[in-house]
């Protein structure tokens, strides 16, 4: 069975090694230094490599399996996937733990005013009046109840936060209050102080947000994307902003990536832009091949608990 | 009864008048506003100003309580307050909900490098490997654990970490994996890499931090001030970071307030300065005045149950 990686991964290869003396390990740095060979040959696929397309995976004749190693599939050809009943997982829950520690950064910059005490510290300015306001008593609504939603929610409880979602069914889910179903979207995000998206990218969510939901949104909220930059047009988003339909937006994911030079998200005062980086991590590597591992051990022993399986047709 | 107010209080004034017909209110903005005949009389002093010192409140024959609407007593004439026994009482709790907030403001803004973020913004520069370190997993040590202490406690064990406080006996506390006593203090200081200051000024925490604790912390830790400036030299501070023996300070309080244009913490790199203001809020005023109208009740009812009773002798 030959198992090729889409990245180095230093001691990590190694240890699969070590663990799996029958796989015969190949380690790349991503689509482009794949031989004809080892492409024709190889049963499984891991690692991450935003450029592997269909045309890619049609000359993988023995592919039974993709361990992506992100959390977001929607770079990936699902569809046909799907068809050619690939096995797929990904790094759900890795990536959540800092993504969840990133949204409460955002937050209490934003309540904190720490951005202005920065340009005051520039200024050698001591402003002893600047006053914050309180998270505590705030209503944040995740879109989206996941595994990142509910790590956040577990930290906004203890910070006193009323914490509400929304997911397809409205199903309940520990830590949160009240949820809500997809379509009492537009009756429920007017009641937010803090509006998170961490929808991935599916059918139902590309521009799910359009102009009027903004225009529901409270004047005074606050708006977070860590899921995919698709949830909204980037106009629809410099719109809210301009019209002040919204305070204030810190995104971290964009429609097109990387944010382009002349986008008019960087010449708003009402925004704060990175990089698609709230799930770096240095711990992400090893630990998404912890459950890479575990799965392999799964399959190896013909035990049939896969962890982190995603459906194609559902896209998460 | 008479009672002066140090602060004027908008609509909190004929709330108070509302709520005791009795007592003769005088609101000012401090005791530069308080007129001879007012000082004579007055048996309550409520509010807040930096200028009240031991010459005003010997001219107050008939003060039987000082309602103080900061939690830091410091500034005040304690060893006075004790001889003439008047009854001190504070603002505690009300400022720990927010300062509790700022401290995770401060680990995030740095762990997350939200600096960084905010410079690649105004560079227009979109730096996807750009990585923070997670919190989860990182040993906090609280120096003193009262309520602030508590509060951000609670947060910090819902962020995963592992929670330490030192106080003057090693008591236990709620939320606390373990709790060791001020002589412990050079031997657990090295274990931390948050170390956050929340004690009051008294007589054993003037200068309790010295260059020995500085070298003893771990060369990658974080020290966080919130407590009083003079929990070390400014001096120490600065040699400390110049040094590199810890990696980054956050400190919101000095030695001497507010801090001089011209200290050498202003041309350091590896700090974030803010102007002692992680205690303030908008609801801060009516919150304390709650405690005060309580107290004020419990007073004339002949009940003997006070919130937030200072002790002058220990000082907090």
């Amino acid at each position: 069975m030959k198992a090729v990686s889409l990245k180095r991964m230093k001691d990590l290869e190694t240890k699969l090694i070590d663990t799996f003396p029958t796989i015969d390990f190949v380690f790349t740095k991503g689509v482009s230094e794949i031989d004809q060979k080892d492409q024709q040959d190889l049963d499984i696929i891991f690692g991450y490599d935003g450029k592997m397309d269909q045309s890619f995976l049609e000359n993988c004749p023995n592919l039974k399996w993709i361990a992506w190693y992100s959390t977001g599939v929607n770079s990936l050809p699902l569809e046909y996937i799907d068809e050619q009943n690939i096995l797929l997982t990904n790094g759900k829950g890795v990536h959540a733990k800092q993504m969840s520690e990133f949204i409460i950064a955002y937050i209490l910059d934003d309540y904190k005013k720490m951005r202005t005490s920065y340009i005051n510290q520039q200024n050698k300015y001591y402003d002893s009046k600047l006053t914050g306001v309180r998270v505590s008593g705030e209503t944040i609504l995740f879109l989206g109840t996941g595994s990142i939603a509910q790590y956040t929610a577990n930290i906004a409880n203890a910070m006193n936060m009323e914490v509400i979602g929304i997911n397809k069914s409205g199903h309940t889910v520990d830590g949160f209050s009240k949820t809500y179903a997809l379509n009492d979207l537009p009756n429920i995000i007017g009641e937010a102080d803090i509006i998170v998206n961490t929808l991935p990218e599916t059918e139902q969510t590309i521009h799910l947000l359009s102009n009027e939901h903004f225009k529901l949104m409270d004047e005074t909220s606050l708006f977070i994307n860590v899921g995919r930059g698709t949830i909204a047009e980037e106009k629809v988003i410099v719109e809210a902003l301009k019209t002040e339909e919204i305070r204030h937006a810190y995104l971290d994911v964009f429609e097109k990536e990387p944010l382009d030079k002349h986008s008019e998200l960087y010449t708003l005062d009402n925004v704060t832009i990175t990089a698609h980086i709230t799930g770096n991590d240095r711990e992400n590597m090893s630990e998404v091949t912890d459950i890479f591992i575990n799965n392999l051990n799964s399959i190896l022993n013909k035990n049939d608990i896969i962890e982190n399986e995603v459906d194609p047709k559902q896209g998460y």
